[in-house]
């Protein structure tokens, strides 16, 4: 059975209609190119550069399933695209880091590390990776080539991660931090 | 003059008696066959996944030799196996990172562009080094290839990152941290 | 117009007059010599390894040009050199990181990267990278060849770093954080 997951595109354009979102469907496109069938996208949404819904958005979808009343709860990976450059302006690592029970440093690392191969602007990116409930949290950046580029990197781990950040009492981060 | 050295497992099977550390005991012999005469494993231990098992062993073999009465201090090196994976039991970086009074993080990150090489999965090792007191504390994966690689990407540097974390008053930050 | 950039050397033998400062004048040269013209140093000072000093320097120097009275203010970057080793003395990370509105993760670790490639000692070097008012900071090794090869691996990059950290409500970070 494929594992839910929600992508959360972050721009001040996109959630106002004055671009299009790119990222999200992109990043949907190589879960289901490349993923080998383990990831099914179940939520999808786009919001401006706002630390309280960007925050709001991750509880909301890393909640166990049916806890949620209507809601789109039950993901156990979360990719967010955008708001992680490092302008005054980018919200998302600090809208997302109190929220997780576990840091996965290392993760965000060899995305930092892949990424650095294909362009030194990677170096201005702050990617992010954490545990949040029994989900695993991404943030990658806003362009459509950085955000799949980033994911790319740690695609083949991250069937693994997810079954591991949620083994057993893995909901115990969500009520406990 | 060899450098003493603590070994700890983290393993909740291995102190149960369930299964056997092989991770400790290859740990020492990397120091031995690889360190260059430098090491001398003084303190061996295995623990469960317990936050507060795993700190106090690592405060008691920081402390200055002769400040524990009985107690296998004066460790210059601490390396830990275990209890460094994603999932929610998983709590060595927790239980050691409020001790340190510098976090090493460079020498981490070493570690993990080291292991990347050999597999992604280092992605999800949550490794980690920092000084507490006049020792350098490792952090490394619990399995036999996991730890001893980690440790081997950064052996040759140990040697003058004890002398130096160590130097002076380097016993201050186990006192005002 | 080239941007202002301050340069602080951090040496307890150099503040007294025991050393030469040789790291402070290679780094003005490398941002001269390779920078493309984009950058003019208009504050250069020597401290001791002390946490206020270094400090009061960098909040200085960063402040909106104007906000000091005859000071060096109105940088848009900066960069330190020394105090970044793994020893007791060595605090310039601890004095640079409460300053920081935005920590420059990504950037630190392709200094890092960089430099592991040149020498594993590159590994006891806490290098640090971060955004205070307007301008990006960066705390590099104190030896003349560890500056300027730390800043070497990033100097393509530092323009449109600059550019970024400082957009719009750039100057943001130093009054609320
Ligand atoms: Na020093």
């Amino acid at each position: 059975m494929p594992v839910p997951v929600g992508i959360l595109t972050v721009s001040d354009a996109c959630s106002r209609g004055l671009a299009a979102d790119t990222s999200g469907p992109a990043l949907e496109r190589l879960l289901i190119d490349k993923g080998g069938g383990h990831w099914a996208v179940v939520a999808r949404l786009v919001v401006p550069d706002d630390k309280q819904l960007i925050a709001a958005a991750v509880r909301e979808w890393c909640q166990p399933l049916g806890a949620a009343p209507g809601g789109a709860a039950g993901c156990r990976l979360v990719i967010i695209a955008g708001g992680t450059g490092i302008s005054p302006g980018d919200v998302t690592v600090e809208a997302i880091e109190p929220l997780f029970s576990k840091r996965l440093w290392a993760l965000a690392t060899a995305m930092v590390i892949g990424s650095l191969t294909i362009t030194p602007f990677a170096a201005l990116s702050q990617v992010a990776a954490g545990v949040v409930g029994a989900a695993v949290v991404l943030a990658v950046p806003g362009s459509r080539k950085g955000s799949v580029e980033n994911v790319q990197q740690i695609l083949s781990v991250l069937p693994h991660a997810v079954d591991t950040a949620g083994a057993q009492d893995g909901t115990r981060g969500l009520h406990t931090s």
